[in-house]
């Protein structure tokens, strides 16, 4: 028979012990930084019918990307691509009996066909955060300071990443009444946005120039004037006069006030690729020179629980992802060394089985981790077994050891020697 | 448009919050007990090519009970079914990096089609604990160990469960040169052992003859007197006198020792499902009236990891769930009442939006679970809210409050009320 292959599935990636303890590192801080703003978790399946995702998501995310298949059913299903959806859903389920604001959060996996590149695979890990029935700007707040939180919780320094701010309402605005584009043009005008950073300079014009048709000139001037805004105050006055402007200096002060000062930018240009947004969208994005790009994003979404059926309520979330998150640790210096979760191994001299046991079992009630030789092997072996391991501590059991209750302790990251009862190994090791 | 439907696809489950808290309560139980023994977590990819669950897992599993489908690049993928066939996967591809015995655990998420059915769902989680590379029955010992220590974990008795034990090479010993069986009737013979508790004696009876063939009188007589023994010493003495005995009592010595006497049953006839055993199989047994059924079980599968081109090593695992778990301490009265992961709800009085966001930063900054109330809504609302969402605690922030430094707490559960500062705030929520 032929041998079946040993590499993960394409774009998936498997998480050794080592990689595992850095994405739990990136999850406890997500847990932690999340529920402190009072959101509580909850869970969902992974797959939805396929047109959760064709009624809002776009075209891009559910026709494209999206792991789709028929069940043996007949129903058309896919593998979640993104929690947004699906938390509506569930919203809409229980629509009366929830108290509003509802602050909702999950860590979930997803998967999407992308082309392999740094930071994007087909399997991901995902924060979502997400507040359902507050209308108000504080939501969005709330929100953006909650990932401002997350990004210091992070170790990350204020000079570290920008979080752009937009508004789908300025964009329509801007689409409609300062560039004077129908529908179909602005579409395309958000898409090219959206693209800007991925295209050179010259195409950007050239895309533009075929947008506006017959009013290129003019299309085109006005575009630069956009771009060259890099604050409200820049603005050509038509847009800075909108009452959206309002909405988001408003969004400002509240941010100045929760301390999130030095990484806020206003951006124009902003458009966030879902179609379901319908105000405020935000992305943090990385400013180090080997990483600039987005790590993550959100935005208002009033429209998503009303098509399950449901009183329409109105949402805000965001949804940060882990490898992202780990890139972005990764170049600025901020991932942790994680040990091993073992505190101890227990190494047993000669016959002393039965009494290694009895001190693993001993050990474990007092709360430590203990990995407990098996093998009958020779003591330099058991020794190597645990360097390999990377756990810290090693403690021998003999029949010495056992007659005098005192068990010789090696420290095996500071190469120390230890001469300790159970006791005193405990304190070592929690110390 | 129509309206999207509001239910979780087929045999799936919406975990809200307090379904949620319940299920990290089950998650955390099994972290703390496996990292005991020293075993690590690792993650994994959520598909795997078809192949990897034919080879090896069983004709039900892989053929009729798997989420299948073709993805873009023309590969047949599976939703994973199981976690064994990935992680010897992951063994096979660092096999000479890795350190020996190998402990590695996951808990994750699965798909499979089931019939809908008390404690069996469509998307399950499970708990996989696993040691590689350890030949002896210490290895077994370990693992069932375990299970015992996660059920003692969650409070159940001994008398709330037994642990089954029977060893594949007895079984197939059993087969051959006790009932005198080929290969294929020997296959029929495990599958109607596996199904006994399913279906009534009588259609046992039947099928049992008609396995045997022209030798249905002796065979009948024969599966019955295994039936009727309860313990090893009833086995008919050409079983009992096999070496593989020997082994079943020397685990059985090791359980003793380990402090697993009270739930331990040896059971001829337990099979386990899964082709993939070599040796001992085990499954924990709820011995509640409302729930007579295997909650979880495990056992050696030596032939695996080499399926992978690696060279072969062995290995003993098993895979609670998460439901099935979740019904055991339903039906024992041990599921636990989970409070709120949020500590204390700021409401706010009249203008002082501002003043109490910078009370609820300080509060976080203390490392407590904050709601801040952005609705601007009226009093008995904020408290209304606060109640609804199962909050413990409730401070009032308004101008008086800013002003003297005291806030007034209400104790949501206990119906109290309290005069406090920060600081005692912060004690009161603790304690």
């Amino acid at each position: 028979m032929k041998s079946l292959p040993s590499q993960p599935y394409k774009g998936t990636r498997d998480y050794y012990p080592e990689d595992k303890r850095i994405q739990n590192y990136i999850f406890a801080i997500w847990h932690k930084v999340t529920r402190s703003y009072g959101y509580e978790e909850y869970g969902a399946p992974l797959l939805e019918p396929l047109e959760v995702y064709t009624a809002k998501s776009g075209q891009e995310l559910a026709g494209e990307q999206t792991y789709t298949f028929t069940d043996r059913g007949g129903r058309v299903v896919a593998i979640r691509p993104e929690m947004t959806p699906t938390i509506c859903r569930m919203v809409a389920s229980r629509r009366m009996e929830m108290a509003y604001p509802a602050r909702m959060y999950s860590i979930a996996n997803f998967m999407r066909y992308e082309r392999p590149q740094r930071g994007r695979e087909r399997e991901f890990w995902q924060l979502n955060v997400d507040i359902f029935g507050a209308d108000g700007v504080g939501a969005e707040a709330e929100i953006i300071t909650l990932a401002d939180s997350i990004m210091k919780e992070f170790g990350a320094q204020p000079n570290d990443y920008v979080i752009r701010i937009n508004n789908r309402k300025l964009i329509n605005f801007m689409m409609a009444h300062y560039f004077g584009l129908d529908g179909a043009q602005a579409q395309m005008m958000i898409k090219l946005f959206d693209r800007k950073n991925k295209i050179s300079e010259q195409e950007f014009n050239n895309q533009t120039r075929e947008i506006f048709g017959e009013n290129a000139d003019e299309g085109s001037k006005k575009v630069n004037d956009i771009l060259r805004a890099s604050s409200m105050a820049e603005l050509p006055a038509e847009i800075r006069e909108s009452s959206v402007v309002k909405e988001v200096q408003d969004l400002f002060t509240l941010l100045e006030r929760a301390g999130v000062v030095k990484s806020l930018v206003f951006d124009v240009t902003l458009m966030r690729g879902l179609d379901y947004y319908t105000g405020m969208v935000f992305e943090v994005f990385d400013t180090h020179p080997d990483n600039q790009r987005a790590l993550f994003g959100g935005g208002r979404y009033d429209g998503l629980v009303g098509l399950f059926g449901a009183e329409p309520i109105s949402a805000v979330g965001m949804a940060p992802g882990g490898t992202m998150m780990e890139n972005f640790l990764e170049v600025h210096g901020l991932k942790p060394v994680m040990p091993s979760t073992t505190d101890i191994y227990v190494a047993v001299i000669g016959d002393e089985a039965r009494e290694a046991g009895k001190f693993a079992r001993i050990m474990r009630e007092k709360g430590l981790n203990v990995e407990l030789d098996i093998s009958d092997g020779k003591l330099d072996k058991q020794l190597k077994t645990a360097i390999k391991k990377g756990v810290p501590y090693i403690a021998f059991v003999g029949e010495a050891e056992v007659a005098s209750g005192i068990y010789s302790v090696k420290d095996l990251i500071n190469s120390k020697e230890h001469k300790l009862d159970i006791d005193g190994i405990v304190k070592l090791i929690r110390g």
